[in-house]
C-alpha cells in the first residue's frame, strides 16, 4: 500500500473545519490538524477542536500559540462587546467587529510553515465565501494569491512541487456544508461555532456565527445537536 | 504640521533591519517596530533589535512570539549543527540549513496584523536578492504575491487603501547596504548578525552571515564595529 500525501488541515472547533477535515480525510490524506491558540476569549472553541481531531483520527494535531492581543481591534481577542441579534441584512453587510486582522493570512502562513516543515503540499482552509460573515480573507482570490505566494516563498514550491491551498468549502451554502458532512459521518454534537458561551461553554444562539450556524441546520432540516442557552 | 504616516518595519537586530529602520525613518513615517521571537537560538539578535530601535525613536516596538519549535527542519531553532566555512560558491547555492519553514512569510502576515491594526499601510522588510544566501521568500516576485495577498486579505485593502510591502534593500549589494545606512547615520555596533555566536554574545566571523557582513565592510573600505571570535 503506498504511503498516502500529507495534509494540513486548519481546524477550530467550527462546524466548518470538521466538515473540511471529513473531506480531506476522504480524499485519502495523512491528516496534520492545526489549530491556532490566538487569545480567544472562549477556549472551548480548542476543546472541541482537540475532540473533533481525535474523532477523525489525526496523525498529529498541532496547537499553535500566537499572541494577538497585539493587535488591539477585534472583540474576539479584546473587551469590544460582540453584537447580538443582527438582522439577516447586517450579517455580511460590512466587515465586523470580531474580525481579527489579517488572520487569515497569519494562519495559512503558520500552516504553510507546518506544511514545509512536514513535507506536505496541500493545505486545507474551511474559508466560505457564501456565509461567510464579510471577512475579505475567505475569498476566493485571497486564497489563489496567498497560493501563489507560498509557491513562491517556500523550498518546496521552488523545487517544483506545487502547494495548493484547498477550499473545499468556499462556495457552499452553510446547509450544503452540514449535508457534505453529514454524509461523512461527522458529529456536529463535537463542534463550536459561538463567538460568545457561557462560562461552561453553552452557545448563546444569538451571535452572527451561532445564527448563521442555527440557520444551516433549519435550512437541512436536521436539529443542531449542541445545546444552545435560549 | 501633519501627522505623519505610519509604517510597521520588521527589525531582527541585524544589519540590514538597521539600515531599513533608517530608511523608512528618512522617509518620514511614524516608525512602529516588530521584532519577531521565533526560539531563536541566540536571544542577543532580539537585544541588538532593542537597541537598534531605541536608537531610532521609533514610536512602538512590539516583540511577538512565535513558537517555530514545531519547524522541526530548521537548524536555527534547533540543534542541527550550522554549517561554518563554507566557500563563496556554497553561500547562496541552494537551500541552507538554517532556513525556517515559510519565515517571511509568517514574518509579513504577522507585520500585516500590526499594520492593520494601527492603520498603517506600509511595511517594510530588509530582504535581499543579491547577497541573500538562498532564501526563496526574499525575491521580489514572493515580495510582490505577498502584497496582492495583503491587499486582498484585509478590511483596510479592500476598502481601497493600497497596503505597500517597500523593500528597499531588494537590490543592493551588502556593501551598498552599508553604505546607505552609514550616509544615515546607522550605528552597526549596535547591530548582530551572526548565526552562531559565543555565550557572551560575541559573533563567530565563519557562518555564511558574519561573512556576508565582513565582505561587505571590507569593500565598502570600512571596518566592522562589532567584535569578533577570530
Amino acid at each position: 500500500m503506498p504511503t498516502p500525501n500529507k495534509a494540513v488541515v486548519l481546524v477550530s472547533g467550527g462546524l466548518d473545519s470538521a466538515t473540511v477535515l471529513a473531506i480531506a480525510r476522504e480524499a485519502g490524506y495523512e491528516l496534520h490538524a492545526l489549530s491556532l491558540d490566538y487569545g480567544q476569549r472562549h477556549h472551548f472553541e480548542l476543546e472541541s477542536a482537540v475532540r473533533v481531531c481525535q474523532a477523525a483520527s489525526v496523525a498529529s494535531h498541532v496547537v499553535f500559540p500566537l499572541d494577538t492581543r497585539i493587535f488591539c481591534g477585534s472583540a474576539l481577542t479584546n473587551d469590544i462587546p460582540v453584537p447580538h441579534q443582527r438582522s439577516d441584512a447586517e450579517i455580511g453587510d460590512g466587515i465586523p467587529v470580531t474580525y481579527v486582522p489579517a488572520r487569515n493570512t497569519i494562519f495559512l502562513a503558520v500552516a504553510l510553515g507546518l506544511a514545509e516543515s512536514i513535507v506536505a503540499t496541500d493545505i486545507y482552509i474551511g474559508v466560505n465565501a457564501v456565509d461567510y460573515s464579510g471577512y475579505p480573507d475567505c475569498r476566493p482570490e485571497f486564497i489563489s494569491a496567498f497560493e501563489t505566494t507560498a509557491n513562491l516563498g517556500t523550498k518546496v514550491g521552488v523545487e517544483g512541487t506545487h502547494i495548493t491551498v484547498h477550499t473545499p468549502l468556499v462556495s457552499l451554502t452553510k446547509s450544503e456544508i452540514i449535508q457534505r458532512g453529514l454524509q461523512l459521518g461527522v458529529d456536529y454534537g463535537l463542534t463550536r461555532s459561538c463567538y460568545d458561551p457561557d462560562t461552561k461553554g453553552v452557545s448563546c444562539g444569538e451571535c452572527d456565527s451561532c445564527r448563521l450556524r442555527l440557520k444551516g441546520f433549519h435550512e437541512t432540516g436536521v436539529a443542531d445537536p449542541i445545546e444552545y442557552q435560549r
